[in-house]
């Protein structure tokens, strides 16, 4: 059965029920049809947050198809909440690129997803649509200020770096030109659009602390410069009122359920290999309110995704983990090990061998930061048990302790072992997050440590327009601001094409953007692009809607 | 007191109970917090539509700020609910364009609003949105075909008609070329972006009858050309399934109320000057299933709004009104005779005289519809009597019913006079509607018809492109589709700066756009930019939301 079949086969329960669990009143709730509700931010305790266990789950370098972090992040919630741990799973919410594209929605599959899995990977409560149009709000008043004749702050089109975003695998977006067409229509200037998942709004909204913060976080995006070279920010064209005003749903999370009927609050979605890679501090800090345990992920591998996490996220929210759940499946350290795609349903003991390097360097990086961390084997129903067994073997020898989690098939039931493993590794855990650099540090240092210490670069080259943009930042006062990588989620290095554990490369910083309102500056390496493009053949041929509204193809 | 400021001293119902009024049980809603909810298409009984009233309201040419329709129209339905009428509203949905630039939102005026407004008019439930992505993955799915090496179509980048849409005044995305930056990021071509409220997929939205149709409508979208030029639909690059699942949600009509707690349905939302200026059919139809009587309104002038509701969604819809109204203003007369902006509040009886040509035209052009008409006079605070007096007289000179209505100032208690002539005046009708034209004709000759009939115009000219594009509609077999012509509101004529009753003028068709999902064809007349820009001093600038989330600044 496909994902929307299995989900079409459970009866939801209405979402007061849900909120009931977490204590609740249904009067709290903004209902969004009957199955989702946005939460009031008066149900952050922030005196009750050290008490709770926050769980974190990321992955190994994952295959194209992803190695279900969010899948294992549900079944094992869903095991939790079996062992009578009362848990939330804290997610970020799924942007339309990869739901058209190859990878597909972000709810989970087979038996461990969150529901109705149909509305969440389409528009679900407008969030993502809320931050697009307040993006791109600040981009149509930039070009309006260059346009008009009264109210010009003497804006110099060729400085302006804030580009437009859209909710889309639209690679024709990448580079163009605005504003041809005569003197009606604008000024001619080179930009682009950015997926909507990468823009610094959705970052904002998942950093901010309260409305205040976030409306103060937003006057504070860079956009460009003057003719007579002085800094504009979104401020000086009174944007941000307006985009707050745009965000002021948006910044609620949403409450959903598992398929088991737990609580699910699912908000904000920057990916991590473009983007932070993390759900709302506002949603991570309302879960850890509400329940005793909260399961969270953090995008792609755990070079992008968790080193964001800690460095940028918890420094930030003041949080520290009490279990880190690292995921690897035997296909994808396969895959590493030299297998293609469509022969990882073999038995191949070599490759798996040679592929577990890949394990092997995450286990060391997860050590790096003094957390608690745990190995979940994600079982796919190709996996032989000679296999299974070389990775425990490769876990012991590493130190690390490991479980199998068969979530996909079982839920929750699938998850029991790995929720006791997890649960008593949280309950026992006295470390204390310990991140990888300090924000002081120069961002040359900042991206030096993390590229040799997490992604085992031997150097870092810096072409010339990332030098000029780092002297920008230097100039602008910025250089104190967290480093966010854009790097490919494929491989340990900047080269898609280097699987396994590569060694003495070096990492090429291409340039470096300015996050100024996020808090962070962005150095993307390789040839990362923060606009995907669709496959050849996109999965948006596939979905399709019967005439009673009933939606196919999705996964 | 601004609009926001009386709409917050309103306390709101609960929308079941305004469900309630219209016999809707409450497990029939899909809440969108606590005061919006989605109706189920089930409710629609096609079997009561004959039986019931559907009042039309439509106005004069406008002055740039609007003469006040919207709030009429929902001042009407709280009269005739005073009156003891059971009245539903059914209105558009407002677009981000005009809330961010000049004219504001489209949620009625002072008493006499639709609410909860500052959701109405920024996102609402998500519609908007998802007719852009539904919009965009088309585009999208296009430049990848053009970029695919095995899967292509052989599409000609330089045939290629659909633009990329987005819910904002921003004239720089008018003219962009995409696909720059090598190879890896798109075959470069021109195209450029509509607003949102011109996409073909509003159209289609609003002219659907249920869901099966919405997905065959989709699929007759055309794009372009093969290099071989045989023409490319949406359903060969099987792009409507995926285009319908993203609309399975905003294909529903969405309920909220009025300030006085009647029901109001809002429901797709195309302008008029560059699109078919009304709400859904589904809408206007479950309005006339659950109430008895039902008001809506036609975008902008009479010339463009009333006539592509008559002539094209009461033709598709099998609708007739039972009565029209005619919104016209003191001030828009005195703007038509000459007076600026700045000086309307002055008595100036004169120019009133002079300006009431244009009052007299489209009274003249409502006679030609065979439907029986009503002028309201919208009173705002600085009318003198002796005004008033002028425009009642000619109104008993043209023999159509007047009345003055008081709505933004008194809501439904200042439109009981306006509410029982209304219901008079339907309840009495025995017209049955006339369209202007037969969709059988030739493009020409429709065009003309409206042009001359309608407009007042002389003659109509054709540019190259105009002319080529009619050659390519006619060897579509697309010339029996009925015409919606796009042209400036601002004028009877296609010139903005031709106030009053223009006489004399040619309308140039510049260009003819194909709506073969929606079913029409486009004609663009003059300058008219089926994307607004901002003004100098936009909206945006003044909107602002405190820490607790409280809007000001809208209107």
């Amino acid at each position: 059965m496909t994902d929307i079949e299995i989900a079409n086969t459970i009866q939801l329960k209405p979402i007061g029920e849900i909120a009931a669990k977490l204590g609740i009143d249904s009067d709290m709730l903004e209902f969004y049809g009957k199955y989702k509700a946005k939460l009031p931010l008066s149900l952050i305790d922030e005196n009750r947050l050290r008490e709770k266990h926050l769980i974190l789950v990321s992955a190994i370098s994952p295959t194209p198809a992803g190695e279900g972090k969010t899948t294992v992040s549900i079944g094992l919630t869903e095991g939790l909440n079996r062992i009578g741990k009362k848990t939330t799973v804290v997610l970020r919410e799924p942007s339309l690129g990869p739901v058209f594209g190859i990878k597909g929605g972000a709810t989970g599959g087979g038996y461990s997803q969150v529901l109705p899995m149909e509305d969440i990977n389409l528009h679900f409560t407008g969030d993502f649509n809320a931050v697009e149009k307040a993006h791109n709000l600040l981009a149509a008043l930039i070009d309006n200020n260059i346009q008009s004749k009264t109210t010009s702050l003497g804006i110099d089109p060729r400085t302006v770096t804030w580009k437009r975003v859209m909710d889309m695998n639209d690679r024709s977006l990448r580079h163009i030109i605005v504003g041809l067409g005569g003197t009606a229509s604008g000024i001619p200037r080179e930009t682009g659009f950015d997926i909507t998942a990468a823009s610094e709004v959705m970052a904002i909204l998942c950093l901010s602390e309260d409305f205040a913060d976030l409306k103060e976080r937003l006057g504070n995006i860079f956009i460009g410069y003057t003719y007579d070279k002085q800094p504009i920010y979104a401020r000086d064209l009174k944007a941000n009122g307006a985009m707050a005003a745009l965000l002021k749903e948006a910044i609620k999370p949403n409450l959903v359920q598992t398929i088991e009927g737990n609580p699910a609050i699912i908000h904000g979605g920057p990916f991590a290999n473009i983007a932070q890679g993390t759900n709302s501090i506002i949603a991570t800090k309302m879960g850890l309110s509400l329940s005793d345990f909260v399961v969270t992920e953090a995008g792609f591998g755990f070079d992008l995704g968790a080193e964001k996490f800690f460095d940028i996220k918890c420094v930030k929210a003041g949080l520290s983990p009490s279990a880190v759940v690292l995921v690897a499946t035997v296909r994808a350290l396969k895959y590493h090990g030299g297998v293609k795609m469509d022969a990882l349903k073999e038995e191949n003991k070599e490759a798996l061998r040679k592929g577990m390097e890949n394990l092997e360097k995450h286990v060391e990086n997860m050590k790096k930061f003094n957390i608690c961390p745990i190995v979940a084997l994600n079982r796919f129903a190709t996996d032989t048990d000679a296999e299974i067994e070389l990775i425990a073997d490769k876990c012991r020898q590493l130190e690390v302790p490991m479980e199998v989690a068969d979530v996909w098939a079982q839920g929750g039931k699938g998850a029991e072992k790995l929720a006791r493993l997890t649960a008593k590794v949280a309950e026992q855990c006295v470390c204390r997050l310990h991140p990888l650099y300090d924000w002081n540090w120069s961002i040359e240092k900042k991206v030096e440590t993390i590229a040799k210490e997490i992604y085992g670069a031997a150097a870092i080259d810096y072409t010339s327009q990332a030098k000029n943009d780092l002297k920008k930042i230097i100039s602008l006062g910025l250089d104190k601001l967290p480093v966010c990588i854009a790097k490919t989620q494929k491989s340990l290095s900047d080269n898609p094409k280097l699987l396994g554990r590569p060694k003495d490369f070096i990492v090429t910083v291409r340039q470096i953007e300015i996050a100024s309102g996020a808090g962070f500056v962005i150095p993307i390496t390789g040839d990362i692009m923060r606009m995907p493009g669709l496959p050849d053949s996109p999965s948006a041929e596939r979905i399709d809607v019967d005439k009673e509204g009933h939606i196919s193809g999705l996964f």
